[in-house]
């Protein structure tokens, strides 16, 4: 089955202990993207780019099978992000700034996102990613889905939970599976137990839901089920830009390649969620889910398998 | 099989987000001994109490069938920690001060542990668990167990491993398993990542280890198996003392019943640990420890493997 991601092209300027790169292609369509390219061979990315962009990047996403159809060029620049990680915290991103920090403009000021692109078969099912962003974008967006997806996840984060909470939460139960990390289901219920952020997301109408804790791993939550899946262990922690979406892009990666969804294939998708997560952080970028092959996220997937035998 | 703790009995006064407690019942020694008394029938406490020491505190000890024989009563005054958690830290313990800082006499500064009590039987083998204390009272009793004690398990804390690195290293191969929480393991490798914390304590010697996540669980290694176990979820963290000691008693305290020790015994020894530390965290002191029976054990043993199971 097609897998839609709708999100952000990005070029991103990151620091961490292990050094610092300027103005790589990043944003989470395209790490999702990437990532959902190696379990699905039907992947359409959908997202705006800047009169600035470099089309061979373009070339990266192409090059893996991506879709690009759906990506719209602007003529303001490229949305940009410059973050740092502190050493022994992977999981808190820093913004130092970005394109609206700094005023300049850009093209998420004017980025209207539409499901489908020209010539799309419209009336073909498919499953859909809504990356973090405006939850007015993202509800239009379900709108515009109008039930077709057959499974729809959805990110959020910080920025939109502290500034529009209830646009947030409105959309919860309209999708299938929300995908979000610890803070975020923190900040959202208002509830520092991970018990209790589970408890509260499900009275939102919440289906189902996983919940990223980072390198700890993450736990998954249905009505009928909660699964914990520690985090893969890997050597170092370059680069944790884009392990969420990356993680989001295994998870629905897989879902999208199966007819009869059980609990048990949620679970099977936490596990290449958290595969393909655990490779995108060990260089910086897109780099090391660029040179993935097969048997490297089967040989990851059996290990981490391995380590949660009882 | 006798199991035997040699640890601290102290008076412990705890802030956190849901209140305060003053001078109660506590030290490693202690939470250890009530958490193993849930697995084991035998099991024998040896530590140093002051003069100002409530006698009624040890017959907490007793109503659970501990043997207090090796409890001796010194003229100083009982060791003291006050400490606080800050909402959302509950992995960090933050001393406020302790019977050294304040320069108050406490007997810790002259007891020197000894494995055996009065007309204790010495032939008998046993299990031992050398809770944090001072490298070289540790590498004493090691000696004086003298391979008569058939399983060691070994905590340490920042402090040592600070001031005596060589000292704690150096008991690693002496004993067979390692217990110690993430920071610890971090300090005494100089390692962020904790696969390479896994590795270097691994060529430190030591033959098995636990590394305690906190609310994120743990992970076991030895030279065969690694297996990370999620916490459980608990509805509230009120009070984390004690969590890592009741982690061991329920853990050591399992393995001192089982005859031959496979690796599947190991994991299951990681899940009573986390089970009895579960219960220890959600009041404050001995609180929820106390008040436990069977049947809750047995349930929540059931819940977490259901939560990992894949």
């Amino acid at each position: 089955m097609k897998l839609k991601v709708v999100g952000v092209l990005a070029y991103d300027s990151i620091t961490s202990e292990f050094g610092s790169k300027e103005n790589i292609f990043g944003g989470s369509a395209t790490y999702f993207a990437v990532s959902s390219s190696y379990l699905s061979n039907n992947v359409l990315i959908t997202g705006a780019i800047g009169k600035d962009f470099n089309l061979r990047d373009l070339d990266v996403l192409s090059s893996r099978g991506i879709n690009i159809d759906g990506v719209e060029r602007l003529n303001q620049n490229t949305f940009k992000w410059e973050g740092k990680y502190e050493i022994n915290s992977p999981n808190d991103a820093i913004t130092l700034s970005n394109s609206i920090i700094k005023g300049e403009p850009n093209v998420l000021e004017s980025y209207k996102p539409t499901l489908y692109s020209k010539n799309e078969n419209t009336s073909e099912e498919y499953s859909l990613f809504l990356a973090n962003a405006d939850p007015k974008h993202q509800k239009d967006l379900i709108e515009q889905a109008n039930k077709k997806a057959s499974l729809i996840g959805l990110d959020t984060m910080d920025f939109w939970i502290n500034n529009s909470p209830e646009s947030v939460k409105e959309l919860f139960p309209k999708v299938d599976v929300i995908i979000i990390n610890e803070n975020e289901a923190k900040l959202i219920t208002n509830e520092n137990s991970l018990r209790n952020c589970i408890e509260k997301i499900q009275d939102l109408g919440a289906d189902r839901m996983v919940i990223k804790l980072g390198n700890y791993g993450l736990v998954y939550a249905s009505n009928t089920t909660r699964f914990f899946l520690p985090a893969v262990l890997v050597d170092q922690v370059k680069d944790p830009t884009g392990a969420g979406d990356s993680f989001a892009g295994g998870f629905m990666g897989y879902l999208s390649t199966v007819e009869n969804l059980s609990e048990e294939e949620f679970k099977d998708a936490c596990i290449y969620g958290s595969v393909m997560a655990s490779f995108c952080v060990e260089e910086f970028g897109l780099d090391r889910l660029l040179s993935l092959n097969n048997n490297e996220i089967e040989n990851r997937k059996n290990l981490l398998i391995n380590q949660i035998k009882y």
